[in-house]
């Protein structure tokens, strides 16, 4: 087992989602060591799906179970995560791993499916010009993501070393974050802009840096409500806002094995689990990319 | 020529848009009496579109003229409107109207234009379930537009004579809008919610009856912003936000001429020019649809 430490980790400890009490951790490789009523699974290396739905409702039925309004999330709501030497989970959650991807590229399928989600909500094509908001742990993945389709991808960034990992994964357009940037960008703005800064404040600079019949894809979740929104300007420049969240653990993994997306980079330090608190401590630290968590070692 | 008072009107004389100053009236029929290089369009009943962009920006280029940044805007930006005997249009905006078209009707292609545009920018198919969130005169043309696609359509609204005016043109299923009723409808949430309500509150209230991973169209702009938006519902949800501007003339001028639209009982009372103050003031009250306004009265 190990596991990593998520921006969401983060903002639950800060209050996000009414107060979450329970085992934190929610993006896991795991070896499954007891499934009873389905032995096959027994010592297999697996990824999880974190939503839980009641399998019975409305949304369920029609697919939608991580929306389901009885689910549980693993270490995010009602469902103990997996900063922890165990971890429970339905079958249907889990996702058997190929060998070519190591237990460290693994703790990334979570974030990284959450990434592929955009490309399940918006068509972007190679003649579309997108800026990715964001070089944070999840901006990072949704940038590689994004350069896959070939569009015109700049990714904008506060920090010079994630701009350089970047571009040393076959990112090739970043550019640091400035108030001059931005004004230089508005002018030729883009078609679509992935908002994932995790500020408040990083919708209302999406919003200038969109072109008018836009998108902006909003990838982060805050403690914090924006004041003073515009309606308005949605209207009158028909934008579109795509609120983005969990996605397809199938094209996470296909990507890790044919090394489509580059993640070892991304790796910043590995505590062992009774020294969790000083692993979230430091992955709430500027510039600070994964940390992760081993709870065997 | 005739002019219709729409609620943009209203709006604007309240300040929205940074204060307009100009002849006001964008929704209009009208005669060409004048038209230098062009005199096939001389005598020509004409409808026109609003927006005149510049020509030569990327925005015009691509076919975005609507959304062009130095765009002026019958009756709104820059350009003097319908509130006039006289009003000058490039050619490029003019659409001829057939005979069976009235005047009365014809002033309502810009705004049953605007409601059409909910069609070009989101795909309602019979299967789905969608409520239209205001009975206003914008949302009852929406209703009717989207009551011709086929599918489970609910209009909410505040008056029972205009719910009932909207069961006569064939939209079966309204609702009064209650505490009550909202609970009940927010149990069987939309796929797709249309807010048309023109008040900024109606946001909250839309994202309250649309299912997860569903769309909310907004129709209206304000002069007032709202306060705590929620971002991280749109995320957590996976909702879709859609700004609906101006629409495609030939589709409702083709909905007027097959009578697939009822607008005709939308019409309250009709003021000449001089009495245009006093037309305002009536389209301001509560309960009051379409005024019109005649400058050759």
């Amino acid at each position: 087992m190990l596991a990593g430490v998520c921006a969401t980790d983060l903002q639950l400890t800060r209050g996000y989602h009414g107060g979450y009490r329970g085992v934190l951790g929610h993006e896991f490789v795991a070896e499954v060591v007891d499934a009873p009523g389905a032995p096959t699974w027994l010592g297999k290396r697996v990824a999880g799906e974190i939503n839980i739905g009641c399998g019975d409702c409305d949304l369920c039925h029609r697919g939608l179970e991580k929306h389901c309004r009885k689910r549980s999330a693993v270490g995010i709501n009602g469902h103990d995560g997996a900063f922890a030497e165990y971890l429970v989970l339905p079958v249907a959650n889990l996702h058997p791993l190929p060998d070519t991807i190591s237990n460290e590229e693994a703790v990334f399928i979570e974030p990284l499916a959450a990434a592929f989600q955009i490309l399940e909500q918006v068509k972007i094509t190679p003649q579309m010009r997108v800026f990715v908001q964001g070089d944070g742990r999840l901006g990072i993945l949704c940038a590689q993501v994004i350069a896959q389709t070939g569009c015109d991808l700049t990714v904008i960034g506060h920090s010079p070393d994630k701009l350089a990992l970047l571009r040393a994964a076959g990112v090739k357009q970043t550019a640091l974050s400035t108030p001059e940037l931005l004004v230089q960008l508005a002018r030729s703005p883009a078609d679509v802009v992935v908002e994932v800064t995790g500020a408040v404040a990083g919708l209302p600079t999406a919003l200038a840096l969109v072109r008018p019949a836009g998108t902006v894809v909003l990838k982060s979740t805050f403690a914090d409500q924006l004041n003073e929104f515009d309606i308005s300007q949605l209207v009158v420049d028909e934008l579109t806002l795509v609120g983005s969240r969990c996605g397809p653990f199938p094209r996470a993994i296909g990507a890790l094995a044919n090394r489509s997306v580059a993640v070892g980079p991304l790796i910043h330090a590995r505590f062992p689990l009774r020294s969790g608190v000083d692993a979230l401590a430091l992955a709430g630290q500027k510039g600070v990319l994964k940390v992760l968590i081993d709870p065997l070692a």
